[in-house]
């Protein structure tokens, strides 16, 4: 049975949420068929009911499961005998790692330089409450909190440099072959590639260049959704 | 045959190079005996001679290898009954990662806060051309680098955030049991640890709780490492 994944949507066919897009690769790196379901924010509770209120959420033989880091652990459980996501305990437990730093250091990093971008490109109904809820985390408008990016960037750029260090010394984080620690960092890049053209890395950032492999997955997977870049 | 383990030793025994522990607590978790030559940085050449210029360096059936990395690597393949340092390929290809953050962000934040009691600490030999090596890295005296690092310490522990989130839900980062990934970022605190009163974790840390799990490897291999705390 195809699964159902729940993604977030904005207008134009944007799929920016960076989580959407760590479970949308483990899908295909699985090889598994889904059926895509954008959703607006304000839908996403119709969809997932009161036990899941945030996307992804994927359907699966009946079963409803949310939350990136557990679809993850569930299809990596499920389908044991496709591509594994973390190849073993060790590979699981150092994602872990990698997902704290990309949580802690690329998000906020991101979420700074866009966070007006993506108010840009969220569905009409969607405005009220992306502005609302995140003025309230950020604490200040929008606009105001993503004005002056362009002074921030070298900062940020260099907070990159452990990921910058390790892409630069081999072709993926999971070596010769993505695995979910690629995903995990790739989601926050496409998240920006999908709502805005202000480019985080530099033209000739060894990152640059591992994004652009990871977008290749899946025959052109990340490179062919609707981005600026 | 036994092999021989070339690591750095100051004064009073204490061996304080981070490189150095990531191969001791490598071959311990590999079970292989070793003869441990504590060795003055003016005294690597005698040791290592023109083809091995930093220690770690370990003689293994006559054959000499140096570079914590590639002495990992070697053991691992060399010794594959034993218990995997890397858990596998994956595993492997993100503890690049965690060496590229160790040093991009441990490292450097350890240096400042300890680097003159470093000094302190070396052998009388050593005083001079350890002075002048880092005083020429630093482009300025040991002791203006260390100088306001209790000003800089809140900052140092907000960049340490990604590995307190990993080391609070799990007991390593190699998961339940240590890998490879501990002993990287292991060697970074045994370092300050060995030389400097200073504490740069406060006492409620998780990453101190980590850093004492991992002291208590291998029968208190680091916890009975001379140090200050």
């Amino acid at each position: 049975m195809t699964i159902e994944f729940y993604d977030l949507a904005g207008q134009d066919g944007r799929n920016f949420s960076p989580y959407c897009w760590r479970t949308r690769m483990a899908l295909a790196h699985k090889g598994l068929d889904f059926e895509h379901r954008g959703t607006a924010f304000t839908a996403i509770a119709a969809a997932g009911g009161t036990a899941h209120r945030t996307v992804p959420i994927i359907v699966d033989a009946g079963k409803m499961i949310s939350d990136s880091s557990r679809i993850a652990d569930y299809l990596e459980a499920q389908y044991p005998d496709r591509p594994s996501l973390f190849g073993g305990e060790a590979g699981h437990a150092l994602c872990k790692f990698v997902h704290s730093w990309t949580n802690a250091v690329v998000h906020p990093g991101v979420a700074r330089s866009v966070v007006h971008d993506i108010y840009d490109h969220v569905r009409d109904e969607d405005r009220d409450y992306f502005r609302t809820s995140r003025e309230k985390v950020f604490g200040q408008p929008l606009a105001a909190v993503q004005a002056g990016r362009e002074d921030r960037l070298e900062a940020f750029r260099a907070d990159l440099y452990p990921l910058r260090l390790t892409v630069r010394a081999q072709a993926f984080l999971g070596g010769e072959r993505a695995n979910y620690a690629d995903y995990i960092v790739f989601g926050a890049f496409q998240w920006a590639r999908s709502i805005s053209d202000f480019r985080i890395l530099a033209d000739d950032d060894p990152i640059l260049a591992w994004f652009r492999r990871c977008g290749e997955l899946f025959d052109g997977l990340g490179r062919q959704a609707p981005g600026y870049y």
